[in-house]
């Protein structure tokens, strides 16, 4: 019988960026993860493990490999990865193709956690709660939506998640 | 074929406390909905509407048949609705018992909006993602889990929903 | 020679409230000034002390003496008192009528500091200023504006704090 | 007899830096200094005018003139002007140097207003409560403390404002 925990994979992005106050740029330090499952009272067994603090744009072939590696080795069957926005597609797609037969929900923010107004909380929420009701698959929760792997794209002019297939609105 | 929207009934609750500058009093304005879904990037087709703006303590027979009404008569087939959490399980089991063969999903948050470090922005992620994954019933989404309406309570110490359901822990 | 450092007292007052998710009422924990002091990057030599954590609703004559003889002992020539609004003005005039030489500033918050959207780092602020370059005397600082004791009334209705003199809009 | 109230000039500088989500980088859009004034219930008579909205890395001495032209030809006796950190003291120089008989303070944040954690509402509230105290002159507003133009610098890697005279710490 699969464990009935959920694994949650961080891998950077938007979601933990920080401000330097120093140097006035942006950069990664530890995650916020588990400062928003406290914040948000979550009560499911998560366990949150950090695979890579990266800005998604930086994702190489070998980064979404590790994260597949991850995925397969999970003795979990349900898995959260929180993910940038901008490259998100894509690692979707290798884990799509990876067949691994688990619920896997890619999530991420378009404003940094730690500047007030994210997205990030809401998009978390959606996240665990599709993980919990889907079955195996790979999706993609971003907009309160949930998209599979491959019917998935991010338009840059609006910032938003949009489905590849046509006239589907929801 | 059943509307495609989703039907968000707010009555009031923690969710929609504000902070009464001038008496130093909690109270209730108009709700924070829209802009939680704003904050939230949320693209899916919602409607908004206020039934009520109470404490849920303050919560009557003749409002819980108020609720079950609107659900009945809504054309929506998915319905979240935010309400206080200390009578959220009642207020759940007049809709479960109501029948409705609809989907409908009760949410509300322990600390305001407003109030900055609110659970509610989770919570309404979470409500938004079970409303459209699940089948018809009647469910409570909080601390990142799902409770059917015949098995939930509130822990009042602890604060936190729990299952009446032996060794249910997630 | 008189120590340089500034002497802070913490009397409560709406600054220091905080909601209790647990019973939905606000109460008093521990102060927040060190932390808004810290968010403020302030680089004085400030010395909190937390007189009592009250309402100032509730400050009693005894109250009031016990800030006049802790500021008559204190050994900091600069003193600011935090203190609730709705009284502000009695404390005030006790110490202004305390004569003690010394520069005093009083100040407080229309909102919690916890609930995101407070006056209080701002009136902080200027307290803290005000104390620095202001001769002998006791002073309220809020809205901006310093205020000598002995002129100085809120005006409940619109939550802001009024010269006695006529037409003194600054 | 010179006019009462109190001119703002904005310039930039992280105080003001937002975050593009489209993009992700910092960047400025309107000042967000009139919103901290009504955050912080700001009573005084206080005239907002941006002049730019630059990174104080790059100001130009083109850049400090026109600063200090708007400065001698404001009505007002007592000048505020929001400054990026890192030329905060090269700004202050010009307008030092120009010797207009002013009251003028400058201040600015280490983190943007709207990055939810900034230290500008505090210097906002100190610089406002400087202005009105101090006699003519050029000052520097930061970390609680207020500087003479001809003798403040900052510690970069420390992030904060230091006397460059000996020994003096407050």
């Amino acid at each position: 019988m699969p464990s009935q925990h959920i694994q949650l994979f961080v891998t950077g992005g938007t979601f933990d960026k920080e401000y330097n106050e120093l140097t006035g740029e942006l950069f990664f330090k530890t995650t916020h993860v588990n400062d928003m499952l406290g914040l948000g009272r979550c009560r499911l067994p998560v366990r949150v493990e950090t695979l890579m603090m990266i800005d998604s744009l930086e994702m190489t072939d070998a980064g979404r490999q590790l994260i597949l590696d991850h995925c397969a080795a999970a003795t979990a069957q349900r898995i959260v990865i929180t993910h940038g926005t901008d490259s998100m597609e894509h690692t979707a797609a290798v884990l799509g193709r990876g067949m691994l037969g688990k619920t896997i929900v890619l999530t991420g923010a378009m404003v940094p956690y730690k500047f007030g107004s994210s997205d990030g909380m809401f998009n978390l929420g959606t996240a665990l709660a599709f993980v919990q009701t889907l079955g195996p698959g790979v999706y993609v929760a971003m907009n309160g939506r949930c998209f599979p792997w491959n019917s998935v794209h991010k338009n840059r002019e609006l910032g938003i998640f949009e489905s590849t297939v046509p006239n589907d609105t929801m």
